[in-house]
């Protein structure tokens, strides 16, 4: 019998290549670094991603805090396992303009017996600049 | 010099239709009832608005609670104004699959100077068990 | 063997008479209302209560949505269980001076299996404004 | 005219000490290190301080992220103004025991015209497990 396998940066794109449901509309995003509870992705802002002020739309922020936070934690020891969603809270701090470069960091805070603790930080590429901080909070189907 | 125009309900389904940002996956959503800072929407859940799990995503769940909240809030007196989201919390209680109508309800805690305050509640339509609770608190750019 | 006792406003009342504990700061506190998940407190607020502001106190504020949301979970069939925090968000609306009668409501929304999910509102008892929003979600050690 | 003074660790102790208010429940917090936005306190967790199962009390954590970060905030550049919080949002990962030293670390992630944004993290000292992350949103009286 083998162990579960943990994902990989490759595993997450060949994902969202072939998304169907909501995560389509993460087909822009390439996961740079996805280990042992860590990732780092990235995404250039086009206008499918934005609000009617034309600036990084806070549903889709929350897509990817969501989901990125999700591939970290299946990339930590103990956190293979398909998990939902308990809480998920967003901060805005700043918008992001088209054309604008920006990368997602997903942290594994503490996986435990049946909750597992994420954050996730939005920053502009270039400038370093915080864009929006997420928690997560999910729960670990086992 | 005329008053600004509160949005109702034919204003967001002609928005929808044309969006060409993050609200285009907002398509399928309907406004059955927009007034005086409460808005309640529904949508039938299909196979675009699911997770890899087949459940209505959790970022989904969240561009409706930032999106039917904003609707909510430009249908107030004092809130015609366009605002940003400064904090956005979710709770997510209960899964829904595809095929479940669901409904959206927004209320309009308060309308301050600078801020505003909205909860939503997403609930099965016809059980009417809550299905998501969710928090927005945005900034108003008088 | 007897089934669990579910609690009600007078244990409340002898529990706080005696904590030692951090409850003792809501030794002010009086439970109106404790029943099948909903619970319903009042409170005057004093010197004891505040910020150096001169207002009441965030931090009190938090004390009373941990405390009359467990209280509520406790009188809830199914929620007689120890229970610990998960998340507690706390939105605040409104400020509350020295002198007023503020009342505290907590709704339990869902218990599950091993996670239960509340609501609390804080509100000025004379005008019924809204001051404080509260969630709260518990992890129950069954 | 003198420029505003930013607040130090002395401040903070000479305050703890005279508090009449919500403060008093403070009065076991040392303020390690305060400047530039950072907050540094610690505390040994002690009866006054716990909940009825004997654990560090989700009331007492919030103050602690209310008051570390509001002390993390006065002590940044542009953060001297007097100051009422928006949100806080609280996530317990562990629990903490009587007599466990536990160390509260706040960071000011941004000052904006009317709006401040920190965070806070409680952990264990010897251990350096995380017990609490707390988020603080905060409203400038400029």
């Amino acid at each position: 019998m083998s162990a579960p396998v943990r994902i990989g940066a490759q595993h997450i794109a060949k994902h969202l290549k072939n998304a169907k449901g909501h995560d389509q509309i993460l087909r822009k995003v390439t996961v740079v670094h996805l280990k042992d509870g860590y990732c780092h992705a990235e995404m250039n802002v086009s206008e499918e991603h934005t609000n009617s002020l034309g600036t990084l739309h806070g549903g889709l922020s929350a897509t990817l805090v969501d989901n990125v936070s999700s591939w970290a934690l299946m990339s930590h020891a103990g956190g293979e396992y398909p998990s939902v969603s308990v809480e998920m809270n967003m901060t805005y701090l700043k918008g992001a303009k088209i054309g604008e470069d920006i990368k997602i960091e997903a942290n594994t805070l503490k996986v435990g017996k049946t909750l597992a603790f994420l954050e996730v930080f939005i920053k502009n590429k270039s400038s370093g600049d915080l864009l929006v901080k997420g928690a997560h909070t999910k729960f670990l189907l086992r």
